[in-house]
């Protein structure tokens, strides 16, 4: 065991727990105040249900085997037979690293379940989010991370989860939020944008955590992404609020805290791997990309993403993914070949592409199957009475 | 000095001392609104209290010397001669460790003040916790977790304070709250769910800090502590959740994060010594047992512990301690022999119980002589102008 | 590369980040609803715009080369020609310190502008904010912290930034709350004490990031400066308890929060170089003067420093510094001389007086002369239309 690495995963591990209850405060402050408890609710319930999900089928179905490059198989169900002591390349116990790789499976729903928070049927959400965590999300984990995945022997690299993560629980919540259908009730009154500023701040620590955790090991690419990490964020909050400026003259908390969260998504899948050049690039243009869909176009859509899960993490996600095969450097990790803006060609970037769009594809295609079976047992949408998260004593 | 081990404890002290405040929102977001700023006042006032006498004669009476198994003695007093350099057996500076420490010195009597806030008073609450610290607290961390510690001597083990922390803590409230009798007006709308959750989030957070810095080294047995800590937890939210559910025909954001608590709790004597199995059980009981004590129990009895100090913290941690002699593996840990459920026979069990009922009469004994001797000289309970924490002008 | 003290630096600064929403809400929780929001947003702000300056101009300004021992050249700015991967002499790869040091750079601003919100104008507050990084952050970094620094090389010792961050944030506060001067409605009731106490802890947590941190190494110095940061500020929440107990007769949240604060700036500046005792002396004394200046001096004088910045910020800082020349202790570090107390006479004591008066007149003359010059093409203070962070759509 190199114990410095084992020691750096159990920290980045407990810093990407804290972005579950971040992500319920961020969520829980753009809703309004009838279903701000409920959005809370929702949301930390993945901290109990994807964890007891991930130690049950989870991680064999990702780690344990391998079918076609796809899915893993069902020999270390509930955990039983994994060496938990032996180490990974980086010196890390397996044990360690199963903890970090169960924090991902608890943030990715979280961040689509907050889409439909308010307008869908609690049961419903909780059936979804089992069948998509065993035939979307351990899939897609497999297919990335684990040795023989099919996405990542297509020559794409994804550092630290802007596909398996972000553009997955985009389009999830684009899906979902789609066909639950609008509110009969809309309102666009903010409930508490201090709740926002608290959600904004542990989303951020906790990301340092996910981006740099992902290096693995304390080395140059973990200092890496966690500069471009900063710079990211830090360059779309300055470009959101002045976007706002220059369109309404006027700068808002809520606006900076989502710029903030369209850079930290937007650099994920290139952390480790582009410039810092690059990272300021990324930032500027994931906010833009995310500001304009949210103020331009989703207003004439007929979804109702309320916590702008899919115009912040679908959005910025496939952006970070696709800038990776940019802004990639040969000169700043040796696991990528040089972007496009490096001299390496298209080659990088065509992968990029490719597999992004084929993650949208498989994301999309079996949401769809699953949710048109699903409504053929349960009710999806709400039927005012019993609405996701029942606890009106509560509030 | 080995550095990794010295730099895992520091970030571990940081993460204990983080559960005040986490428990200051718990508490404050669970009572009415007339008594939660009390609440975040009396909690948080012990990150001044506990560390000042920690230094002045905690650390002294609880490590320096040994009378009888049962106390230390006066001689590093205020921490003098204390060869903060000079390391422990894990290579951490006594520093350090004493750091470490000094935040569960913190964490403890906040867990128990929380329960009589709003009928207790102020002067007495600050004295008895300074009577407590001495004949209780330094005394049972003397039993424990110092070298010729009575209880220790019994071949009973408590991983990260299961016994010392939560059990004390546990039924002092109880007595406390019994004590100073039923507060006239019953509010029982709480105050604020979303201080519920921020307080449930900081003290899960904090409790990596608490169990796997426990192990004092960065080694197999903080990654199974760290493992089994988040389990224990999921397992019980997603329990609590059932019952409430079963019973009660919805679930509730408290509900949910009580019974992450309860979880914590549980897990808490055990952390590094059970099994990943072993932890789903400690969770799920733990679960089930402070929730039909709240709902079902606490309604008829004659205490009114606000803030169910006893019923999460005291009863989950009863549980954890006797569960630990049921699913103890010699395999996870060479630091205990097998429980009962591997081969062990009732020996570890019966070790477990005996040193925890002994812990239950030990501090039931000390806290009623302290309570009946501090009211010769002061008021109890509340005259109606002088609560605990009197901060009217803040409100 | 020495991975553990990469990892040490890593974290401190995730930590440091940490401070500014802590900050943030510290703040927002001080001042009157009506201004709470725009105090989160002109605070958070400061992670985008400080961070952005801090790559573009900073870093080059700060430490590259070195002019007169005042200020450093441009030869990096972008941070181009920035050997990332080449470490220092605690074995930390730049990019892991310039990440720490973009940090201070964050917090530190952060810090003067809650001073003026509610009655100074947002844009002038944020092109002061550039002017001042320019010409007073950058040059006070370099002379106290670049290898050739002119305060530095007068013999006195800052250890985690008493004078280049909170000094230096106190006086410019000091300065630019007289100026705009005072707000026409004035409203001392506090927003939210809640929001006072999550942002104390989150401050206080961040301050290990910030003075244990400040070792850049694991070691002994490291732990000593944990240990005294922590009893500094509980000793300092005692003595402003007291102090209100004995003045006022009771006791407030806020001010056991600002005696928190108040003791971890007085012991920032000496944090690895006091004794244990001195921690507790620096704590009380430091407590007693922020409290004495707040309570019985403001409020005669004609500045409107809403949030304390220099009763906190400024006077406990002068204190800390002065009082390292009076309790630092050769034997605690070999980097510092003993101070008065421990027989190294006058020496260490004058230079820390003489160094602590410089630099309050190095940031008082250039902070005048810059707002002097902003004044003749911006107006200062608010026309009631356009004060800091116009967003009352937000609240």
């Amino acid at each position: 065991m190199l114990e410095v690495n084992t020691l750096f995963i159990m920290i980045a591990s407990i810093l990407v727990l804290l972005m579950t209850p971040g992500l319920a405060f961020f969520y829980g402050g753009l809703v309004n105040r009838r279903h701000a408890n409920n959005m809370l609710l929702t949301v930390f319930m993945m901290c109990g249900l994807a964890v007891i999900l991930w130690i049950a089928v989870g991680y064999t179905l990702s780690f344990s085997g391998n079918y076609w490059g796809i899915i893993g198989n069902l020999r270390q169900i509930l955990m039983i037979n994994v060496p938990i002591d032996a180490v990974t390349k980086t010196g890390i116990p397996i044990g360690d690293y199963t903890i970090f790789m169960m924090m991902f499976a608890i943030i990715t729903p979280a961040i689509f379940c907050g889409s439909v928070v308010g307008h869908g049927r609690f049961n419903f959400l909780v059936i979804f989010t089992i069948c998509w965590a065993i035939f979307v999300y351990y899939p897609l984990v497999h297919m990335v991370w684990a040795p023989h995945g099919f996405l990542a022997s297509l020559g794409a690299v994804d550092f630290a989860g802007g596909l398996v993560v972000h553009v997955n629980a985009g389009i999830t919540a684009l899906i979902l939020s789609g066909w639950v259908g609008r509110r009969k009730e809309i309102n666009a009154q903010h409930n508490n944008l201090s709740w926002v500023l608290i959600g904004t701040a542990l989303l951020w620590i906790g990301w340092y955590g996910f981006n740099a955790g992902s290096a693995l090991a304390v080395n140059d690419t973990a200092v890496q992404a966690m500069l471009t990490t900063t710079v990211s964020s830090a360059t779309a909050i300055v470009t959101w609020m002045m976007l706002d400026h220059y369109q309404f003259n006027h700068v808002t908390l809520s606006g900076a805290c989502n710029g903030a969260i369209a850079g930290l998504v937007a650099i994920t899948p290139g952390a480790g791997y582009v410039t810092l050049g690059g990272s300021i690039i990324i930032g500027m243009v994931g906010a833009a990309i995310s500001q304009y869909f949210i103020v331009r176009v989703k207003p004439h859509l007929p979804i109702d993403d309320v916590v702008d899960a899919f115009g912040c993490h679908g959005l910025s996600g496939i952006w970070g993914s696709i800038a990776t095969g940019i802004f990639a450097s040969h000169q700043i990790s040796k696991q990528v070949p040089n972007g496009l803006l490096f001299g390496g060609g298209l080659h990088l970037l065509t992968s990029q592409i490719f597999v992004t769009v084929l993650t949208i594809i498989f994301v999309g295609v079996i949401d769809v199957i699953l949710i048109k079976l699903l409504t053929i047992v349960l009710p999806v949408s709400v039927d005012n009475k019993k609405m996701v998260a029942v606890q009106s004593q509560d509030l």
